[in-house]
């Protein structure tokens, strides 16, 4: 019996080939913990006393999120969490990932509040998919802006002080290198493990999964019998995101670690880069009034094409 | 019969994805010229008076460039042009590629100027593989390094005023990207089309192709009937590059045009990082004297670990 490099007890059932060790199913789910509660004291991503808005789609990033946000914020009596759920409106996908949300949000007693894109936006993400076939722009395209405005909404609803999401490393060094292929580095500013703008009207973000493998993700609700959607969403084929994943995954087989250091290499060029976020004004959308660095703000640009369809 | 949608006359043989252009052969190539020209303008590359040394291998790309140099020069009766070859010792493969950069050379009447590692180091790439072989470090790795200081061997031997490499488009984004998948992306300050430094011991280096297209300049080789080494280099398969390679041909390949998005993200990200370059101190290297950011330049670091084996 291989025994695991961490306890040297138990029986090692994953190796971990970035660091090289092998551990056994308790000593990797704590090690999985071990780094949501590094991550989140590196970045200074909560007070005690937080109000947390936990966006809770039903996949396993987030539902893993739940569960090791809950463990964690025990030791914080005066914190709250709560979860936050968008309905997308993607019919035979999203009512099962909501269902799975609501069962796990009850077993651990977290209060949970459901958003809509027909309630706020007045289309469902079907009917936008439908309106906008002929414009060869991904449902992804128009999904993301959307779902980061429902998420405020639902946040603002929940009276949350902060919106943690379940982004994983592989989500991150996918988003900076997306940006670089649609030729827009700058966004990086606005990305990172934590945003927090001096305008109060933006919830603070923080990505308390950001050093978290995705592979590791998935092993860690299989070893906590942790139940969430499987299937992967419909529209995802059709996005560039795949190619860029599955080149990085290619990668990472090859040279354990890759990510890691990609990773740190994208946190450099932030830095190197933040100067120019004090730069940006926000100011106010001149048709919703949420903030945005423009005039007119994407969701606004966003529903008035759809209403002209 | 499908005509060029440049000069409408001529019949189109290559239709670039990327600008929706279907050129004939006369076109296609004065595409290229044209576009090296305006890179050499852009940046303002050279002087009038300038004596420019080109790195040539023998490969279609440096073989390219000199013509194309050669060609741009002959306007400019005070600029003088040599060639500088550097032999790194690989048998099998080297000779043939040096024999083929003569030829041409003479065949445009330009001097040409041949340094070796043997000479230089004491050791042939071939010999320094042999040695490292248990080092885990690809060949690549120590020819990289060495090259380029022998190219400045070979320039202050020519007397050059600039050196010009014939990095394409396709290599300026490849060393990018594995600059970030090595976490060092402070890297990119002293890479860019122009590289001058302040320090006088540095000959400047310029790299005219770098908005060429790897398949377009062998397109030009084979419509100018340009002979060059075919070829590959027989460690070149060793190196993290090739997977980064194939997938930036890969969306080229789905995406025309995304190749030129991420240089020109890349070019955005170096201009941030500009203010470090200024802040980045060079002295000489202890042992050999050459500029260094270091103590000991990375030669001298190779050539004592290479004595010690």
């Amino acid at each position: 019996m291989l025994r695991c490099s961490v306890c040297r007890r138990r029986a090692a059932f994953y190796a971990r080939r970035y660091s090289g060790e092998r551990l056994c199913r308790r000593c990797f789910s704590e090690s999985i913990e071990g780094k949501v509660r590094t991550t989140i004291s590196r970045y200074g991503m909560f007070r005690f006393d937080d109000r947390i808005a936990v966006a809770v789609s039903g996949g396993k990033d987030s539902i893993n999120l739940l569960h090791i946000l809950w463990k964690i914020e025990k030791d914080y009596p005066k914190a709250t969490l709560c979860a936050v759920t968008v309905d997308e409106g993607i019919r035979g996908y999203r009512e099962e990932a909501i269902r799975i949300a609501r069962e796990n949000c009850e077993a651990l007693g977290v209060e949970q509040i459901t958003v809509s894109f027909k309630e706020i936006f007045g289309y469902t993400l079907d009917e936008i998919v439908e309106k906008t076939r002929e414009k060869g722009q991904t449902p992804c395209a128009y999904c993301g802006v959307l779902r980061r405005r429902a998420l405020n909404v639902a946040a603002e609803e929940a009276g949350a002080d902060k919106i943690a999401t379940a982004h994983t490393l592989d989500d991150e060094v996918q988003t900076f290198l997306l940006n670089m292929l649609h030729g827009d580095p700058m966004r990086i500013i606005r990305s990172g493990p934590r945003f927090i703008s001096d305008d109060k009207r933006f919830t603070p973000r923080v990505k308390p999964f950001c050093e978290v493998l995705e592979r590791e993700s998935v092993l860690y609700a299989y070893v906590k019998g942790i139940k969430f959607q499987e299937n992967p969403c419909p529209y995802a084929g059709w996005a560039l995101r795949n190619d860029v994943r599955s080149f990085l995954n290619r990668l990472e087989e090859r040279h354990p670690g890759i990510k890691y250091t990609l990773y740190r290499s994208f946190e450099r060029i932030r830095e190197a880069y933040a100067w120019q976020a004090e730069e940006t004004t926000i100011r106010p959308c001149r048709v919703c009034g949420e903030p945005t660095a423009g005039e007119v703000c994407q969701v606004c640009r966003i529903i008035s094409e759809l209403d002209l369809v």
